[in-house]
């Protein structure tokens, strides 16, 4: 899976073939069909990994006494893996493919659900509890927040100098400014 | 270029082929080659294309007399451009393109570049002005702000029922919150 990630980033999945990938991990074609049938088939692998990593920010924040300070702990690790340069074009590259092939759509569109109704639970949780501003429109703020997720990635392949650090400290001001109330 | 883009954007970069391109705009081989050269040529034009478009949102924000009011005002427009499905699926396309391909890369990172640098000096005329918060990261900001433009198109495609017009208004907020002083 690393080796076929290693790839797919590199030369983009359409021009990754099997044999390619067979080459990169150091294995026969025979090992690798082993365990996988297809390029897709490894792609599915690669949302499970994503997914299980999405179960850690998400155990997190269901622990959080405040979704704020929750969301603001979590933002250095979560700017460092988007920001990293193969996970950049790996994200890329699946999300394009992710546009015409419907078994890739869904596999990264469960991970993708299962993380905004995380988000938008704990930014409920929060305005119950009073550390969210409650006039805030939940849905449309997951919306912004995955949406420069998904943005990050590709700002940072052609990277304008900017710190990973200095983004996670401007992001957790402005999440600050943008969650909590007057 | 429009039947191009339509091409691109429904099944691919490279899985379109200049007789697709042909057959859609319904015009002969030798009539589209008398423009354009390759697919690549046709990618640059529309590089220059969406140049035109932000050479206006620069102006735009140079004539405003507060940076903030100015963003603001563009964002229906931005959210309902960037949020179109066609255009959408085209960035991703062109996205993952332009991480190996240098020519794409460079004509589009020089549309990036400039409307980088106007939204930079905005954000500074803003500061010296006493509209924009003089704590503000402006590098960081900007790098947030392209961020978030870039990942609203593939938001959008996966598409979760959030309105264009309730994103441009939560964006509204959090950009009024986000820039001004306390």
């Amino acid at each position: 899976m690393s080796a076929a990630a290693k790839c797919f980033a590199a030369r983009g999945i359409h021009q990754t073939s099997m044999q390619e990938i067979c080459d990169t991990a150091a294995i026969s074609a025979g090992a690798l069909y082993r365990y996988f049938e297809s390029k897709e088939a490894i792609i599915v692998a690669l949302a499970d990994e994503e997914r299980a990593g999405n179960a850690e920010l998400i155990a997190h924040l269901a622990a959080a006494d405040d979704i704020v300070d929750g969301l603001c702990e979590a933002l250095p690790e979560i700017i460092a893996v988007l920001g990293n340069e193969q996970y950049g074009r790996l994200a890329v590259e699946i999300g394009a493919e992710a546009t015409r092939n419907p078994v890739i759509a869904d596999v990264f569109g469960r991970n993708e659900s299962e993380l905004r109704g995380a988000l938008v639970e704990a930014l409920e949780r929060g305005q119950k509890r009073g550390t969210v501003d409650p006039a805030l429109d939940v849905q449309a703020t997951v919306f912004l927040i995955q949406a420069l997720f998904d943005g990050i990635p590709g700002r940072s392949i052609f990277a304008e100098d900017v710190p990973p650090r200095q983004v996670a400290e401007t992001l957790e001001r402005f999440l600050r400014k943008a969650l909590r109330g007057a």
